[in-house]
């Protein structure tokens, strides 16, 4: 079971599972005792979903009782356009945009926000193309700053709504806008009122709210709310907020409002995708995310991130509203849009997000790919990597390779074709191409009754041979005809 | 104020300031209405850092009524040289070893876990070159199976302790050990007792605990707690946990057992960073890490992300603890020998971790830099970067470009000055190079008499004269007399 309040009844039984494919990848989050599978590896097998198949549940999804929680019903406002438009390296012109939010609307986010109309007159001629291309699904939402004239502007755009921001924590009073509580309230009513009177939807956020007053806040947010501002934000905009700040903040603001709630995290300190889910859970309706995560300094929750971390609570339901495999593609957009590399372990797509590698890992991931698995890669359009060619292999996934390449060999000498790679990766680490060539040998070797157990000696005669192209061991060595006759040559 | 249980009561008052150099930077968590002091942008002015200078007191801190918390009192076990060797790309040599183990030693870390001597000869002569090296302050410890034949190995190699570890969640009891609870129990205590009896310490963890059955993990602590294990280690292996499960285990798990709690977060899902912290809320001891997170898939919780986040706590306590200014070092170090790029986006050393870009957040960065900031870049060697060649810049920040290049100009000018920085730049960003181009071209001009206020056309004329390197322009234009020979030459 999985400790912590987010357990769920059990509900799969024997009669609840049918017939599993072998070919297909078994991703279950329930021990299931009778089922097992062989998974894909290294792109032998394909790597098939396994919905439909069997009937999951999950141990880490909302706990039945936990009212507050929308793990199970948020959306996502994407602010690549507009936070993410604020990143160093950003620079976006009309066309990347409209590739962009096209992107976005087909992967299915709820939201895009794009920046204030009034930062430039490109960012407001933008604005307006964007909200004219007819997205299938995302609403489009504009960013302003708490003041009338942006709001004007704004509202003229075409945006379905307009997202209100203000700074309240004393630094930025003091030291931004220099503005008190009263005038910001004063402002924030007018805007309020004059964005609603345009029929479109609104929000009304505090800047740095995690280091504002709370009392100032709440009293502030009853103010909004009451006269009908859609949502009320709370952005950590330093990103010094942890979890547990951000479940009784927005915990105690659930029960002050009565609109939605969104979040606002950057990730200075990591805990970006963490307090995201962690509001949700404490009753927050909408999250901000970037592709890529992209944003002021070093951003804000990913997008990518957040959906690996909803998919954790409730797979089925997150696969039904977006459209997972397209992550990759959308995130290739950006990163070569701000000339950035993905980063090696990026959520979902990093390369080595999938690989396994300790032999304790690898055997466990052939049984069954969820003892090491909380996502299952072919959900994301994904392939799983089990690494065999280094020291820390195991010779279960060895053994697994040797039945790929339809290599007859018994355990006992898988085994000891296991001792050779383990040998020869602690020296350097042994490609997918040399462990095959061990085997290949190897079991050229046995068959022809030339290697026996633990001959380790003749073994590496037998390697040496093979690399040298030597005519004498070709009948043994399983050497590529083409590559004999150009060492011939 | 900042909602949650971690506020602390308010200690500074103005008697408690010093006067404040205002070459240095003011980085301070409280407002403090009357400091104000210029901050270093774009390393023109010397970034130093305040301490001594302002007494700071944190809202970030542990609150004192939370018994529980070792936010202020944790320990670093940082496994690059373990969890890190089962990252993909990993392979160190003993050199390359011994040099990570150096730098970690002269960081500060606590302790530093090896890969178990029992996985290969190599990893078993290394193990003993590095207990040989006399590090200054970390201890050394080797990760082990649950089994006597590693334990033997183990604890002849000169460790200070070994990590036992055991898979007990029902996916690895069925698909990778294949052992029951009842013979997990007695291998830990024969393990254990035969560890401690060799006068080292020992750690025993479950791995995949919040897959596991809690009754059973609990049982299998209280068992180990009793027969005197130094540390119990709870793990997320698969990077399913929340921060919120981790707290209610956590704090399950101090009321069961007195020794000391380990804790061990994979980042499939991106709460490792947050989950450390929130373990250590709940009375959890000791973080795993990695520098830059590497192990097995997307890794663990970073070396630099978990700092950052303690900093944000502690930060006096941190800095004391830690070298801080040595973290770029060490992830260069790991990162050039596992041929990965530091990503963009990384904590405290990402190349865009301190940088500045929409103009609202460059003015108040200019004013009081920890508006938009909760670690003080000086405090880790880093300088923060305020970007204004972009459309989203705003006036403030181009004064004080303005001041930096010790040009006159009235604060119409600087306005008139930045339109035509954001015209520009809504075409394409601008480089520092192109924005000082711009504003000295202004300064001269204006200074001639020949330029007024919005005058637009006319700037853009010269501009265009002094890109030409047109003669009868540089009277005007600040071209340097290198640059002009150059040019009629």
């Amino acid at each position: 079971m999985c400790p912590g309040e987010n357990q769920e009844p059990k509900v799969v039984s024997k009669e609840d599972m049918v017939g599993i494919d072998l070919s297909s990848t078994v991703h279950t989050n329930d021990a299931v005792s009778d089922v097992k599978a062989a998974p894909a590896v290294n792109g032998v097998k394909k790597d098939a979903t396994h919905a439909g198949s069997v009937t999951t549940t999950t141990p880490y999804g909302p706990h039945p009782a936990d009212f507050l929680s929308n793990v199970r019903n948020f959306k996502i406002i994407e602010s690549t356009l507009r936070e993410g438009e604020q990143f160093a390296n950003a620079f976006f012109n009309l066309e990347t945009k409209m590739k962009i939010a096209r992107a976005l609307d087909d992967f299915g986010v709820e939201y895009i926000e794009l920046t204030s109309p009034a930062a430039s007159p490109e960012s407001r001629a933008d604005c307006e193309a964007i909200c004219k291309m007819g997205l299938k699904r995302s609403k489009i939402l504009t960013h302003i700053r708490c003041h009338m004239d942006d709001a004007r502007i704004a509202v003229e755009t075409g945006v379905d709504g307009v997202d209100v921001v203000i700074g309240t924590s004393s630094f930025l009073r003091e030291f931004s806008h220099g503005k008190d509580m009263a005038y910001i309230e004063k402002t924030a009513l007018e805007v309020i009122n004059f964005v609603k009177s345009k029929g479109i939807e609104v929000r009304f956020s505090s800047e740095d709210s995690f280091r504002s007053d709370l009392v100032d806040l709440l009293h502030l947010y009853r103010a909004v709310d009451k006269i009908g501002v859609n949502r009320v934000g709370v952005a950590d905009t330093v990103g010094c907020a942890n979890p547990r700040q951000v479940y009784e903040l927005v915990r105690t603001l659930r029960g002050v409002v009565s609109c939605d709630i969104e979040t606002h995290f950057h990730n200075d300190t990591g805990c970006a995708i963490a307090n995201a889910y962690t509001a949700l859970e404490a009753g927050a309706t909408h999250i901000d995310t970037s592709v890529l995560g992209i944003g002021e300094r070093n951003g804000i929750t990913p997008l990518g991130g957040l959906v690996a971390r909803m998919y954790t609570a409730d797979p089925e339901g997150v696969k039904a509203k977006y459209n997972l495999s397209m992550l990759r593609e959308i995130e290739n957009l950006v990163a070569e849009n701000v000339e950035i590399q993905v980063p090696f372990n990026n959520y979902v797509t990093g390369w080595c997000a999938f690989t396994h590698k300790a032999g304790i890992h690898a055997k466990a991931i052939l049984n069954n790919p969820s003892t090491y698995e909380i996502l299952n890669p072919a959900d994301f359009g994904m392939t799983r990597y089990v690494s065999i060619g280094h020291r820390l292999t195991g010779w279960n996934a060895v053994k697994s390779r040797v039945e790929q390449l339809k290599l007859e060999m018994t355990d006992d000498q898988v085994k000891d074709a296991t001792n050779k790679i383990k040998e020869l990766a602690d020296v350097k680490t042994q490609t997918m191409e040399d462990v095959d060539v061990i085997l290949r040998v190897y079991h050229r070797a046995a068959q022809a009754g030339v290697l026996g157990l633990g001959e380790s000696v003749k073994l590496d005669q037998l390697l040496e041979a093979h690399r040298e192209g030597n005519n004498g061991i070709d009948a043994i060595a399983d050497v590529p005809a083409t590559k004999r006759q150009r060492t011939e040559a």
